[in-house]
């Protein structure tokens, strides 16, 4: 297993601390659509992301979804591990969106470790300032940006990580992602049609201008 | 300076780092609705609350705020030091709601002290992971309560934390807390007086009928 690799802290590890984590972690491939993390449900341990894609998104009580965040390759998951922090109190879900190559560390042995070594502790600080970045951007968006702007980036972005203009994906899958319902996208979606945006047909969603979905966003 | 009282992980710090701490921070009074920490401008440094009220808010291009969280008595602010984290990429405004007593422990004197110090690292781990809490409830609220709901809530726990049910505070005060408009928290309030809920008056919310705004913000 290549785990030194993914650990900016490794060298600063004690030969004994290397064998522990290297005994003890995973390698797993994981299936596409695969839901890895349910809340308070699992403690998974941390995942490090070695190729694939996972999404984390957090659930309503009606069911409606808001994804976080994605990891991609070398990326790291700390939230899958967040019975290891008492202060944490909410519950997040990790799934797989592509067949994805993770390696899981046990959340005890990371835990240990993270006890013992300042630059550990001092790491995870880093990894989870990071994913609250990441959600203070997204509540930012939620709170102040207009629902066209966030579905045109949500579009822009999708296009650039499937590497593709066509999206196979369905308005309940957007909905989803932007915390929205069926019904709004759906409509938000024949808008942009309309203006030549994007092109839809059934169970696909081409963009058609992409400088005017950046323009979208950027005005 | 009573420092040690407020810092958990005192007792685990060598003589050396102790008197490095004691001699560098410094106690502050705060006069109301001063602004001590403003975004990536400052790195002020960790700020411990001796006694008083802190509020910590981001505001949107337009100049509309939301409240992310409170500090209180014994609370301690990460942010005003969030220099220290590379990976912190949002800025959060930090004002004094009432006279405040504080002390500043310098960014410089902490981040070296959490370099060296596991106990020091995993404290500002779970500081972190408690306000990326916050957030997320504010997240959740935001995303899936209705205003109403979020309304009487807010009028609830104000109410408590003055100890009165005759609040002081203007509409754009209330919209400045909720993220919202002066005009849709207006509207609300009215709302809830033709419910008789609140009594309004000239700067002053009356809380009414307790049980009633209870019952709103379950049900």
């Amino acid at each position: 297993m290549d785990i030194q690799n993914y650990l900016p802290f490794w060298d600063k590890l004690s030969t004994g601390q290397k064998s522990v984590l290297t005994e003890n972690s995973n390698a797993r491939k994981i299936a596409k659509d695969t839901v890895i993390h349910n809340g308070n449900l699992d403690c998974t341990g941390l995942i490090i992301v070695r190729s694939g894609r996972l999404r984390a998104f957090i659930t309503s009580e009606e069911g409606r979804e808001i994804t976080l965040y994605r990891l991609f390759d070398s990326d790291m998951c700390l939230f899958s591990a967040s019975c290891m922090l008492h202060s944490i109190s909410f519950e997040v879900t990790i799934t797989a969106e592509t067949d994805s190559d993770v390696i899981i560390i046990p959340t005890e042995v990371y835990r240990k470790l993270m006890e013992e070594s300042a630059p550990v502790a001092n790491f995870t600080n880093e990894l989870m300032a990071s994913r609250f970045s990441d959600v203070m951007w997204l509540m930012e968006q939620v709170m102040w940006k207009s629902l066209d702007k966030r579905l045109a980036a949500f579009l822009l972005e999708e296009s650039e990580v499937e590497d593709t203009h066509t999206l196979k994906t369905t308005h309940e899958t957007i909905a989803n992602h932007l915390g929205s319902s069926r019904e709004v996208i759906t409509r938000m979606l024949r808008y942009f049609q309309s203006e030549c945006l994007v092109k839809l047909s059934r169970g696909t969603v081409t963009l058609t201008d992409i400088s005017g979905l950046q323009r979208i966003v950027r005005d």
